[in-house]
């Protein structure tokens, strides 16, 4: 980044979900000065006393004091409301984010899969609201204590209705601004619904088989098998993307194999939210995608049967934690 | 059945696999004063001094004396070899039949899956072969001991190179007199082919299925995503059968389903060979019917793709073992 551009002020954040991604995120923010409100449940208690403790090979740091809420209707209205929560709680945004947004504000949603910038658009209004898809890994290790491991760039995007490409707007730059003086790297899209199809290449095969099969990442590339079908699944995907005429090129699908390939051995977050006994993002990851695809004309056979074995399997991993 | 025709004879039978199928077969045909030869491995000292014992709803029954062989070379050669290995230990069967069968007589493959009987015609010529379906709950409870627990029923025909259909011939009646003077009920079928896909449309959803979800046929019937998914299995299986000109009626599929919703929970014979660490019969249940419905140009894509998650857990519960 060059110098600060003049317009820069200080823009108000509420981070709605402040786990791995929500707390990591917002503890940046607030470090370069800016002015963070953090909506909190099981954790509000902790953090409201003790701040956020965040671990990262970037350098560890302590937030001592933070603005903590259990509650969104003590929270301020905000410039921008960061969703980050997982899909699995979206029921609950038409009751919390209404009071957390400035009539001018901006939604963000941070989350992952499909569609859901049009449930925010039924609740604030598309005009409000942006997608940003994080590539992160970090974990919550206790109440208000994060351990952030590798990567945190944010691809960003305009939502407009029916996501057409919305080019590059001035507040996303601002935002992008905040975020990278955070030193969190900004990749702006003019295409949101193209970056979403483009991600799901990845989390749909191996969040996916990582649950059904009990595998790392690695043990689904080395058996020959599963490669094979890792590669189908990720055809599919760029099938349901070419439904909605985002034109993925094929070559994409052998640069994913060989990032993977060469990644640390690696425990995908569906899979870690399944061994947790957490709900799955089924629906937002595969779900979504699939009936996007399906009222396009498409077929997405593989990823179906996938869709079906997670749905038989988080339901069954929850009715068996109860 | 009526009073015994006058054409039979004391027919010999060597049993190839004294295990929950073989031996009870074995057994039960022995009781009826036919002269039985059995093939054991692991437990051939103990079936040699003590015997077979055999639980059942039928009535129990013990034979303190078999002849039992740990070695075909040792074996006389018999009118009838019952093949009743599991398929994966089918690649012993060129050593292990020539010695077995007169050259007037017939090898009986009582095993699971598609196209075995090409593999054995191979070995002793085509017209020495026939191929049996064994609808049979029996488990093999200790050394020579086996629990026969539900159905015995076989479905018999003859096979013919590419599975021409065959007609009935008089060594079927002859066979399927010996096996009901046992108590053993059998069907003669024209057409082996079709038998065998039919059966298929049963085990390949739920053997499958139960071994990469880790559940039992009522788990499976009782989620509606997974009741779905085995309706298109089976509709796969349907279509991998009309490829090589066996019409298989969609109302089969729902006798199957309703057949299946009314069953006592059943743990799959797949599933028992999984959770035991042994071999699972993937190439002889679902690599060679998607091979046979490949080669005439047919798509089977759900069949393989669990196919291919099958493949990744046999390798991987295998390599656990050692």
């Amino acid at each position: 980044m060059g110098p600060l551009p003049e317009s820069i002020t200080n823009r108000s954040y509420a981070i709605l979900g402040t786990g791995a991604l929500g707390g990591y995120y917002g503890a940046c923010l607030q470090r370069t000065g800016l002015d963070l409100h953090f909506l909190l449940h099981s954790d509000y208690e902790h953090v409201y006393e003790h701040g956020l403790v965040i671990e990262s090979p970037n350098g560890d740091f302590t937030l001592p004091h933070v603005h903590a809420y259990g509650d969104v209707g003590k929270m301020p209205a905000c410039d921008v409301a960061i969703v980050a929560l997982k899909t699995t709680q979206n029921h609950l945004l038409p009751k919390m984010l209404p009071p957390v947004v400035k009539n001018d504000g901006v939604v963000l949603v941070l989350q992952n899969g499909l569609g859901i910038e049009e449930e925010v658009a039924q609740i604030v209004g598309s005009q409000r609201v942006m997608g940003g898809l994080c590539f992160l890994c970090s974990n919550k290790v206790g109440p208000g204590h994060i351990r952030h491991l590798d990567y945190n760039q944010i691809t960003l995007g305009e939502y407009t209705s029916d996501y057409r490409p919305a080019g590059i707007t001035e507040r996303m730059r601002q935002i992008a601004d905040d975020f990278e003086r955070a030193g969190i790297p900004i990749e702006l899209t003019e295409d949101l619904l193209f970056a979403r199809w483009k991600k799901l290449i990845w989390n749909i095969p191996y969040n996916g088989l990582s649950v059904v099969l009990d595998a790392t990442t690695d043990e689904l590339m080395a058996d020959q098998h599963t490669r094979s079908l890792v590669e189908q699944l990720m055809r599919e995907v760029i099938a349901g993307a070419a439904s909605t005429d985002r034109i993925i090129p094929d070559r994409f699908i052998q640069q994913m194999l060989d990032y993977t390939q060469k990644m640390t051995p690696y425990r995908t977050s569906m899979k870690i939210d399944y061994d947790e006994k957490r709900s799955l993002e089924v629906e937002a990851i595969f779900g979504n995608p699939l009936r996007a695809a399906t009222a396009k004309g498409a077929d997405l056979p593989l990823i179906r049967m996938l869709y079906r074995q997670l749905k038989f399997l988080d339901t069954r991993n929850r009715s068996h934690a109860v």
